[in-house]
């Protein structure tokens, strides 16, 4: 559907009324116009009237301005940013479930030290890990988990902020 | 609309299949049954034909077990899971960006050693940080920090996994 030369990774920021609805809306818009959405964030602000969306999307640029301008007719839609991975700073966060008797245990550990990873939970034949960083640092350490069973994982869409001095709302808030 | 004496936050996991529209008609369910979606996470599993959908909501319990048949109803939703707080782990990730001089950027940090977050950024104005943890520790730091400026924040929705042996997927995966 897309020009495949230059489908890649965009990672859009949606500030919006927080009204129930707005949340099906957006994502609804995304959809309809052809995005598979990769992951979404959605969480309160300074201000509790405003809620902020971020949604990671495969596609080329030209739609992605078209679903920008679609984005600000949506009434609940008060600002949109399109964030580059050089001037954001991207994180997500996951939790493994991954199976590790008591032999097991310690490779694990060192692995969860190696990658900054906190152990939340342990079990005779489980543990929980959680990591928090950009999806590369996520899913090598799930490849490597991979080796010991992976029975479940949570992920949160990746959440983006500019890094500087600019902010998103400046014009929202005061 | 909900009986006051037993409303509370309920975390809810989703397994849908990874499919366009799934999110929307997830979200807009809660929505038209009168749930606001007090976050929203959502992201891969370790089958890509699965993904998982977690929903913080306010609401009774009445109202609940009604949204978990409702869930079923649709087609792409293949597993609902109500997550107890003495059972599960819950963590979230939030980014600010706050207001920091240089006189302010110590002390900043200070608080950041605390509450164990990480700084990701510094300007001459600014900073950023990232914090993990549950709804409190993230308020917590989030009223601190208030007290210098916070300009503008991004925070994922709240992922859950049951503590111990058991996992949600048991039986749609091998």
């Amino acid at each position: 559907m897309m020009d495949s030369a230059e489908v890649r990774h965009y990672t859009v920021g949606v500030l919006v009324a927080n009204e129930p609805g707005v949340l099906s809306r957006v994502s609804g818009l995304f959809s309809r116009r052809g995005f598979n959405i990769e992951s979404l964030a959605v969480g309160p602000t300074q201000d509790r009237t405003i809620s902020r969306i971020t949604l990671v999307v495969n596609g080329d640029e030209a739609h992605i301005e078209q679903l920008v301008q679609q984005l600000y007719k949506l009434i609940s839609v008060q600002k949109v940013q399109v964030f580059s991975k050089d001037s954001a700073v991207e994180r997500q966060l996951v939790m493994v479930k991954v199976a590790a008797n008591a032999e097991q245990r310690e490779s694990i550990m060192r692995l969860a030290d190696v990658f900054r990873a906190k152990i939340l939970d342990v079990s005779r034949s489980t543990m929980i890990l959680q990591i928090t960083g950009d999806a590369e640092k996520v899913s090598a350490l799930l490849e490597l988990l991979s080796d010991y069973g992976v029975l479940e994982m949570a992920q949160t869409g990746a959440i983006a902020l500019e890094r500087g001095e600019s902010f998103m709302n400046s014009e929202l808030f005061d």
